[in-house]
């Protein structure tokens, strides 16, 4: 940490601060400048720069260590690739994950299962327990769900992804469940966070509404620091200013997560945009911008889903985007 | 639901759409206008209004009714009170909470606590499970925190108000906690909201930090609807891109936030700016503004807080301001 | 315009609210719902929603004719297509600009033109003028710099934009430049706008830091209610939360702006970042979702730049990144 | 500004940054810490710390001196005190503005001010060159309405304040206004700060939309730099995601503005919340929290108004609030 004194802070205001970090355990370094003197606070221990910044001729505090460790590049230089179910993610391979929104029945994931199949879809998602606004709107189908999940994907030989937003359903996720997902709106339910970090399956980590990268990389950091390391991170878009989409994707996440961090950054176009003549487009962004691969939501009868049937794909617009997404990918060097 | 066609949209599209709704349940009302037809759309089921918008023809798409039912004006007009160890909370009357970030040990609290009583408080502060950013920060003393929560409390006939984070924990608060607060990161954990439904003791829902106001009162009708009629909602600040502050104090949601609802509102502004020397500025501003109450941080020993340190109040400078609040609070005729 | 009322409103208000109109010179046409009376109101004049809003009994009003006309497919369904020195913009067709962020000296300008022209570049940009947040910065050449620009692209029939930002500059801008650019700043300089109306050369048209795109439309509706049809939009990223990119570029503007209007729209990525290494992912994500444009910064020696030459790419990064940029685009079935 | 190194850069690359500024101009300060080597860089000169942050091994830059020096209270320590028609901003002085949005006829404004001089009032407010997001929109009366302004104040010993939205626009407001006012989207129309730094009358310098509080003093300060010291500064809402108030009034910017700048500042409840029922609540609140003044919205017959009458008071309710604010004011101190 450096902290910066205001210019002409008598000696015995500097004296004080050092006085101030030697008692909270830090070593103090002294650089006097022609305007401002810096001491520099070298230590182990955690300390809030506020308390240093209330000290008398504290001009400012300046943290200069990352807050992160495990999912830094420094850390690990290599990028981390996450397999599951043959389908790569990281490293210059791309996976794709596809499915209804919510299970509402058998046949409807059944149905769009195995077109997703032909398609050559091989990990399937799919919501049993859904985040809802509103207490009186369609809360999923619960362990069912991920019943219907499980018997589909093994049906097609798939692999599963489906949402968890509680601790005591750990158990039973991993029952079901290949990749667990953590929405957008627990990214800093650090409980559950450090619950997935005792588990070894891989978990898929969105960005909060309005969460910083450094705020995404310090969740990530509750589940690696756990032991768990395969954690795939997902850009689902932030909220902004604009309406004419439900969030707004952040596409230069990916560049810069993936300079900072090994781990691998998806995109989901469904959830960020809201809506279906959207989600091409945005797909093609993101694997344009390096995205290691991308989660996008499909519904074998988008006008009758129980929940964002307006941003799902049909089967056959998903199939025909998948090809498109296979040329552009050749483009960036790499494949699915 | 109000469905507003594209003008010269031809009738075989209105009838799609009109055909689309009823198949949902819903009737429908229609409304030529000079340029617009206008499609009323009555009924008790739920609808997305995006799978409307994607119909051929249709401009947009407007709800009418509100989202919250129990929350509202409409439902209950009168202010709800609540009353907690004497103190109350709405209808003119004005709640003070007080006490340190967090609970480090018995001294620290014992001794915040005797000023603060001196000082007139009756309901103390405190954390005992800390939802941190970083994996390496202090997490809180956990249950032993609560215990001496309580022990000090009963000592000075004083109630407790402290943050849970986890549905598993909630037989355990019940056991030392009077209100149970549920942080800005949890606002929409909504398995959390749905458990605290079902107890028998109030609850404190802070804002989240991005939340909109008809979010922030749907998570309280998730509450409601469980049982619980008990809710005090606090503002704490909401992130802009102002970093002169933590956040930024949201002091215009009182009066609209009391306009809508019956639950009574406070303010944090401890939180909200993270500043010390902001805290009396915009503790007058929201008792001004119309807030039925506060909780401000104050520390035996702000300097060696192990956390928050910085917008802790001295126990001297919150006896203080406490006095000229209640002068302020003569003015807008209300009292503490 | 539709105005709901609370349900179990009276008739006298009812009938206050159709008088209110009445007399604003409007005609009302009821509609009776289960719960809520609809009045519809019609008419060509303007009014404040807000006064109908504060009459009582009245729940909320919607407009739903759209604020914009020109600028909308409703009133030209096919896109805008702009041609500039034999580049187009719009139409499928897409246009390159290139050149540094700020015009330094004649030999900076000849050096970067002469590469970018060899990469086939044949539109170069600089700025003459500066928008600088600090009086104490460097503030542009003013019309030295506007000199420099038109020499040097003629020696090279290259055609010119630059930015203007005040009314009585026009004269000497029509005198050097083929393209005038607004400014994010300047995107609600009113007065700028109208007097861009009256001129016979394009206008490129920049989103405002925290504009939405309805009133980043409103504005070139300003410029094309004078008379002046050749409006290129431009994407340049809007201020978010995120702090690791100057701002957030949003690449899903693209796709819809397209939706509702004719007019091409191109993305700056070297503002949007502000970061180099991710100018070129950028780039090629505007490209995937389908731009018709870029514009991008190219400095000889951008270690010297006066101005922004962290964000700027060397002449070579740029021509590597200009054949990527042509690969891309057959595959979205375009050309530059 | 000072240059962290990453930790166990090589002895070459810590010596090039050294040439770089050297080159740049600049003196060196090596400071090696444990982990760290950070570089003091110090000088006069201006550089863009991203190109600093682009060379190899260097983990981040930073600025440590203020951008702004005219505006901030190391340069002028005391409170500037701006009088106009005996009427004190600043220094422990409230002052008080009023008068409807836009000047529409002689009446209108002349009865409104016949009732705010009643009231107490000394400075009228009132629009001649009106911002407007749609062209279609009333755009102000112009100089007539400005001529409409000065006739009543001379009338009833006034002084008059106005929104000046054009550089050539300055010899006309000279003629006829008391302050000039720069409104929220003018506030980085650079050209026009500079040139009313040039005059001898008090500018009154809206907060934009989005902007921080550090461009808002840096725009003060492009004002002070070009001579003129009399700036008083109005915060007047920025932009949040809450939709239920037009903006969200940033009270803690009060208390932030004072402590860093001398300049008064005053609030525009009016504009910032966008709701007659808020401007009471919300005026109290800016008082309590330490403003300079305030300037409200007050129409003689807002139902009739041409513009923003949803938030202008009758001048009656205007009448009370006034009587409310100067008891209150003593609370704080402070007298209009």
């Amino acid at each position: 940490m450096l902290i910066v004194m205001e210019s002409q802070t008598g000696e015995d205001k500097i004296l004080k601060v050092i006085n101030f970090i030697k008692q909270k355990g830090f070593d103090a370094h002294i650089s006097k400048g022609e305007s401002h003197t810096v001491i520099g606070c070298v230590g182990r221990k955690v300390i809030d720069k506020r308390d240093i910044e209330l000290l008398e001729g504290v001009k400012e505090v300046i943290r200069i260590t990352s807050p992160y460790k495990l999912v830094s590049r420094v850390f690990k230089p290599d990028d981390t690739v996450i397999t599951v179910n043959d389908v790569k993610f990281g490293g210059g391979n791309l996976g794709m994950i596809a499915g209804p929104c919510s299970v509402e029945t058998l046949e409807q994931v059944d149905e769009t299962a195995r077109k997703l199949c032909d398609a050559g879809v091989k990990i399937l998602r799919g919501g049993a327990f859904k985040p809802r606004t509103s207490p009186y709107a369609f809360q999923g189908l619960g362990e069912e769900g991920l019943k219907i999940l499980r018997q589909v994907a093994d049906k097609y030989n798939m692999a599963v992804t489906s949402e968890i937003m509680e601790v005591s359903h750990i158990p039973m996720f991993l029952d079901y469940v290949d990749i667990l997902q953590v929405g957008a709106r627990n990214m800093q339910n650090f409980n559950l966070l450090k619950k997935l970090g005792e588990i070894n399956k891989p978990v898929m980590l969105k960005r909060g509404l309005s969460a910083t990268i450094e705020e995404w990389l310090m969740s990530a950091e509750y589940i690696m620091s756990g032991g768990n390391r395969e954690v795939i991170l997902c850009e689902r878009g932030i909220r902004t200013f604009e309406h004419m989409t439900r969030n707004t994707l952040d596409i230069s996440a990916i560049p810069v997560v993936q300079k900072i961090s090994h781990l691998p950054v998806i995109v989901d176009p469904s959830h960020a945009t809201g809506l279906r003549d959207k989600v091409a487009p945005m797909s093609k962004a993101a694997i344009a911008a390096g995205a290691d691969g991308l989660i996008i939501e499909v519904h074998n009868n988008p006008d009758c889903a129980l929940c964002d049937g307006a941003q799902s794909l049909h089967p056959e617009e998903f199939a025909e985007l998948y090809k498109d997404l296979q040329v552009l990918a050749k483009v960036v060097k790499k494949s699915f």
